[in-house]
């Protein structure tokens, strides 16, 4: 067994083959691994089981983050194929100009270098990481959670017989071999070999990762999300909207935990919303006036406008303008993603400036924040940082801008 | 005086309004700055001049980053003017795309949020952080040495009196207050009002902040920086650049600290760069193949190859080959800024390929690694870290992407 330095020495020397890497080889990597993942769904689907065999313990929610099926495998595959589409970030500039002096200036996009990322549960991750840092030229030392580690295992058996197929370093993708909690606590003080950590989990893991990192952290932090529905919302999209971003799948961070209600449309939406969700087995916390509404309703206490369910369990406040609605989701949400339901091109606009999360949109299901939706392939978390990239972040994120400068004999004064 | 905490809290108040500032007001603030510095340079060089007589025990590369001058001063405001033409970053779009659903996908710029400066000696520091976080709609707090600080006081005064004549709240731009050491330590700790700290000074310093801040650390790193000069550069250019990015301000750390030249042109290069560089009061620390050329070179340790002089001292290796020189630079390297002259283009590309620094340079001095020889208008710091930025950060990099989405009903299936 190598430990978390020796690893981290290994992936930077894997860093400098990626780095030069052609677009050719990588999507030849991206394009294997894909049909590697469909031809094994079988076996993944039975490493996937062993894992679920272990559920004493799990909730709903981590079962449901946990378990894999044909179609999500075909799923992950699809991601990693149109990351093989996708466009080469590295090397593509972004912004090229010539000064007065004859000097040409270019912005151009390198790889970050050897990334950390440390997640629990969802078993794609691994795979989306894998192929979101090949692609970008970035090397990638990976610790799973536990609950996962069959599947994990399994996947990055695939993933190391791909990069070896297609002729890159086997070190380029490496899941920490030391099973210790504290082999994670070394990986991230190493700044001389490793260039960013994201971890992705639980608020508790995030901050301890934050605290004792050496290296920079790009946050994946919790999802306290907000979906408004305006006094000019159309109650039809905003009783939709409100329902996909809590039950479609509750135990993501883009899913919703708090609805806020005009209410000029109260009567209108309430009782509906109410049947739709109780039909979906969610329960309800709501304010006094959403109580009012239907005896299904619980009261809510003041942690329920602060708490992160990641489950079917839904806050309900309604309020009395579009102002206490700002203020309320400038006061409780985690910055992930908000969004607001209303005709009004001014409301949506004042909203756009007001609300300073990573991810605002428009009559539109918050469960849309995501790399994959977005476009993206994949991504390799959603940002709640403040540097670098805020929500979801691509292929293009994982590299970073420099400057080459040509000239032709200029010195400075 | 207010405490760090207490001065965070009133900088994430004020930025709540400079984020949503419009370009006229941030511009009138900066044009007003200009103007006050000019009808200022007495008032300023007056202040200047007692932080100079304090100089018992400053070396003279400290001076020279102390020492303003009527010419400097106008530079500086050019700069702050600079800023005023240059294009608002806040709201502009990096990329917008439709999906097949028809959801509108927009990534687009917001200011950073409250970002503190910890600078030492160069008082012309204050003036360009303001300007830029001002016109990217961040707050800032910052810390400059104390060997500046009546230069600092004075500035600062003219920036609080353009402020509030602009209509900007105070706080926008603000000194730490309380000048114990420990005040800097508390403020990296405030993760919940700062969002970013960028340490620009000593190596210890920068250290020392990154191992004890809680909020993201953009590093300015020390400069260990080369030029090559190739066995197929031009000459003259060669001699003109070398001298130029030791001696214009060896004080400055993108001035070069080695020179390596390919052998098969040392005796063309060696004889005149010699002269040139002893003209000029530069002390030659040589390999020995160097010490050939003139009895002037001092012999060069192994130290010499891993040093920051920041002095007019340079340390010079004859190589054998274009490859020597490729891991002579990829082993002492800072990452900050080296520079290859050539005339042959496939190892221009080889060089800027294989030299993984923020700013790689073709033949043209590394003196231009600057946001104002940019023409960036002025940079809040050159990065060194591998996230966010690398190189020389502007107006936009002070700001960060996030995604709008427009829709019109989509959930998510």
């Amino acid at each position: 067994m190598f430990s978390a330095l020796e690893q981290a020495k290994k992936a930077k020397i894997a860093e400098g083959f990626l780095r030069q890497a052609s677009s050719e080889q990588k999507n030849k990597f991206l394009l294997l691994l894909a049909d590697l993942l469909e031809e094994n769904i079988p076996k993944i689907l039975v490493e996937n089981k062993k894992d679920l065999s272990d559920t004493v313990d799990f909730t709903p929610a981590i079962i449901r983050r946990l378990q894999l099926s044909e179609d999500s495998i075909k799923g992950i595959a699809e991601g990693v194929k149109s990351i093989a589409k996708a466009e080469d970030p590295v090397g593509k500039e972004a912004g090229s100009w010539v000064r007065p002096n004859g000097l040409k200036i270019i912005k151009t996009r390198v790889p970050i270098g050897v990334i950390a990322c440390i997640f629990e549960s969802r078993p794609n991750v691994i795979v989306d990481i894998a192929a979101l840092c090949v692609k970008s030229g970035n090397a990638a030392i990976l610790r799973g959670g536990k609950e996962a580690q069959h599947s994990n295992d399994f996947l990055m058996s695939i993933i190391k017989q791909t990069l070896v197929k297609t002729d890159f370093p086997e070190d380029a993708v490496q899941q920490l071999e030391d099973r210790r909690y504290e082999a994670v606590d070394d990986l991230i003080q190493l700044d001389e070999y490793l260039d960013l950590v994201i971890p992705r989990g639980r608020e508790s893991l995030i901050k301890s990762i934050s605290a004792k990192a050496k290296v920079p952290v790009i946050k994946h932090m919790r999802g306290l999300c907000h979906a408004y529905v305006d006094s000019e919302a159309d109650v039809d999209k905003a009783i939709r909207i409100v329902v996909n971003a809590k039950t479609s799948n509750p135990a993501t961070c883009n899913s919703i935990e708090t609805t806020l209600v005009h209410q000029a449309v109260a009567d209108q939406i309430m009782p509906r919303l109410i049947q739709e969700l109780s039909d979906r087995n969610v329960e309800i916390r709501g304010c006094p006036r959403t109580q009012k509404y239907s005896s299904k309703v619980l009261p809510a206490t003041e942690e329920d406008w602060s708490a992160e369910y990641l489950d079917l369990i839904l806050a309900v406040k309604i309020v009395d303008s579009f102002e206490e609605a700002i203020s309320h989701i400038q006061k409780y949400s985690s910055g992930l993603t908000d969004s607001i339901i209303t005709e009004n091109k001014t409301k949506q606009e004042k909203f756009i400036r007001a609300i300073d999360s990573a991810t605002v949109l428009v009559n539109a299901s918050n469960r849309f924040t995501d790399g994959g939706e977005f476009g993206l392939g994949a991504e390799i978390g959603i940002s709640t940082s403040r540097i670098h990239m805020r929500g979801p972040m691509g292929l293009e994120d994982l590299t970073v801008c420099r400057y080459v400068v040509i000239g032709n004999g200029q010195v400075r004064e």
